[in-house]
């Protein structure tokens, strides 16, 4: 989709009005709707231009939420749940006006059971306070996007990051989640047991559901014991093309790596530019360990000789917590990194996620579409997964810049879609990916179409996501 | 639900007469009739009362499957899926009448691809078949309920069985699917991507979905590689009690058990009568190590340790090949038995599944329940998921064995909801289970209804599955 297509639907005025006051009567001072309040609850983490909610709200409680949900649908207003900020699709905005619910005070942990491995959580918690606060059980929560989103945004886009090749994703590790539905009731998809034929799977419905269903009011989550011994490390390589291919022999091998991260030589060059570290400038892998010490031994040696095999090497490891955290802030801050190579740049990520076999492949076909495009796109990627991001820069206000990125962009998805991939590993599809989803998903679309429409009759829940192409 | 509530529901003579004239024109030959075929395609693992369908249809392949749906929803028929007849809960029933699609001709292996550790198989194949083909690649398809299934019918109930504890279920091993929707369309739910958050997750919608919202044509399955090295082993303990104790210290210890199932006293001493095995009549555990040789060794030893501080031991170890599938058939003989033990009476195993901190607790419950009643139910389990069986014993000519094993079992699902559990881990609904389930669900079972009304709006796919109690 355009830029200029992501237009703001119709707005019902009068309904807002009405519950706006209704609102502001039940919640006072936790309803704001000033200008900052606004902003600051549109999309801020992309160039998409922001579409303001009419209100801000902040609920205390899952209470709160069903009065605010009830309130939106008695007056047919819209409801955009809010949770850190930090998606990346437009999730936030608000096209046809409304009330965005923030959820940044539904932050308590509701219970840690450490002889289950499991947790319960508000939507709000953010993953970094969960794992502060499971510090001293010996149990991690491992889904890592990257930014410090809640539990609550990463259940609701289907979210995972550089742990995902071993841990899975939101998909794997949600096993149950409570949720007010578009009629304002609360309902609860599943208990804590560890697997269910209890009918449709309705918690994997929610997750990644973007807020279209419903909004989270509690999620339970898996966790895992802290490995014995975690190693991580840096391995070059010659070109990214022979790093992917000792990543597809790592998998194939079943070597049980946490984190198999690529990044290409120029991310390598803003890394080193940004983080102030001196990796050598060309393709590498990021990789992390999780066992025993014996296991973590054996894996990283197989790596080792995997490497070797395809022009890699050596593995620079890390050991001690100090040097594994500083070599993985600088893989989290590429983001940061790679906007410094071109200062005043918009930039998008991309999100393609391909079968590993033809990862190579499509990187190498997209390293060089930027190249004859024009475009600084650096390359950074959840390889171990087949998913990878192209940070593509541009100038929002030149068309011809603008129209070019999209156009790379079209044919990266397109060229994922061919090789049997998606369009989107764990970014969600928001506003900008509804024409490459409808691609995607064929008449399949319409099934989901249907389902929205019977759980969300009048179509308040996040309107204008997943979904606000006309059928067809 | 009691038996007697299992009622036929209102059958569409006309309807079914003119599609069976279709049909008959259609398919011929692979139209059966008679009711030797009728009565083979209702259920016959339980003792449920058969409810026939009217036809029998024999699709080779999915353009017959689309004809097949759309003859019946234009005459608003009944469709009944059938695998390969191992369901538990009445799945294959046809309470209304209708036609049942037998896909055992659609066993075509569509594609295997080595590099991406995955496959795509019609419904028809059934998991030997499927490890057989893939015998010489190295891989295999872990997922083993026991019985030889298809995959089609372990991805409708979402299936499990004894490897779940460490590859997962169906939910987590089927990558997507296609399927024939209740207006005769074939959609397909994504690619061969590993993660996907390209809208809503209409793979895991499927799995699970007992038949209600599609009939399945197509299944691509995550694959694994042969682990080098397998250990299995039998490891009796003093109770139940000290073998579910263990077994909860070997998961929270993180030791990646590929199995670990619990057989109590009564279990084994069927299983050594029907076997010809010599195992102590004492509770015991059936355990498999997967990996390298190095971390097999190191997994046996510390799960032994572990064995030693719960009054259990030795593990008597089995490395040869046919040392370990003598040890599994045993195990997977269990129901055959267990029947043994009560010869010509009819058996139902339940289906619970705990957190794991209460599974002791149910377990324990549960026997002195069964010991109190005077019903016969051995316990056998996949401990390692929280998920058992009690399989029980009763004459269904006596009504007051009949009432005696129901309210058996329906204190069993409350005390499993009670724990935060559910009444199926991988049985699926079906028939029988229908008061448990609207239980376990409370409000969200209205939009489970709210689901299947969206995409099946005539009632036509496996109807009285799942939801056939009235709402409320």
């Amino acid at each position: 989709m355009a830029l200029q297509d992501i237009v703001a639907g119709p707005r019902n005025e009068q309904g807002i009005a009405a519950a706006i006051g209704i609102l502001k009567q039940r919640f006072g001072e936790n309803l704001h709707t000033g200008d900052a309040y606004r902003q600051q609850h549109t999309h801020t983490m992309s160039y998409m231009p922001g579409q303001l909610p009419d209100a801000v709200v902040f609920p205390q409680n899952s209470g709160d939420v069903r009065d605010i949900v009830r309130i939106c649908a008695d007056h047919r207003v819209p409801v955009v749940p809010f949770g850190a900020g930090t998606s990346l699709e437009g999730h936030l905005n608000a096209p046809r006006g409304g009330i965005s619910i923030n959820t940044g005070r539904l932050d308590r942990i509701i219970e840690v059971n450490t002889e289950d491995l499991d947790c319960t959580v508000e939507p709000g918690v953010t993953r970094e306070d969960l794992n502060a606060h499971l510090r001293d059980t010996g149990l991690f929560f491992p889904i890592d996007p990257g930014a410090n989103a809640t539990i609550g945004g990463m259940a609701a886009t289907r979210a995972s990051g550089t742990n995902a090749v071993r841990y899975g994703t939101m998909r794997e590790n949600v096993l149950s989640v409570t949720a007010v539905t578009a009629d304002g009731r609360e309902i609860g998809t599943g208990g804590r047991a560890r697997k269910s034929a209890a009918g449709y799977d309705l918690t994997r419905l929610f997750v990644g559901s973007e807020g279209t269903l419903g909004v989270l009011t509690g999620i339970t989550l898996r966790l895992y014991g802290i490995p014995q011994a975690i190693m991580a490390g840096v391995c070059p390589f010659a070109t990214a093309d022979d790093a992917v291919k000792a990543v597809i022999m790592t998998v194939q091998m079943g070597i049980p790596v946490a984190r198999i991260e690529l990044l290409d030589a120029t991310a390598m060059q803003a890394v080193n530019a940004y983080s102030g570290v001196d990796y050598p400038e060309v393709p590498a892998l990021f990789l992390e360990f999780h066992g025993t010490d014996a296991s973590v031994r054996e894996q990283s040696a197989a790596f080792g000789e995997i490497a070797a095999e395809f022009n890699g090497g050596p593995l620079q490891r890390a050991s001690k917590a100090e040097d594994r955290n500083r070599l993985w802030k600088a893989r989290h801050d590429i983001f940061w990194a790679a906007s410094a190579l071109r200062p005043g740049a918009q930039s998008l990520s991309t999100d393609v996620c391909v079968p590993i076999s033809r990862l190579a492949e499509c990187i190498r076909e997209t390293r060089e579409d930027s190249e004859r495009s024009g475009i600084l796109a650096p390359i950074v990627g959840h390889v171990g997964d087949g998913n990878f991001h192209a940070l593509v820069f541009f100038d929002a206000n030149q068309p011809d810049d603008v129209r070019r990125m999209e156009a790379f962009v079209a044919r990266l998805n397109d060229r994922a879609l061919a090789m049997d991939g998606t369009c989107t590993g764990e970014h969600g599809i928001g506003q900008r990916k509804q024409t490459a989803l409808r691609k995607e998903m064929g008449p399949a679309l319409d099934l989901m179409r249907a389902v929205k429409a019977a759980l969300d009759p009048q179509d308040i829940m996040n309107p204008g996501k997943i979904f606000s192409l006309p059928p067809g």
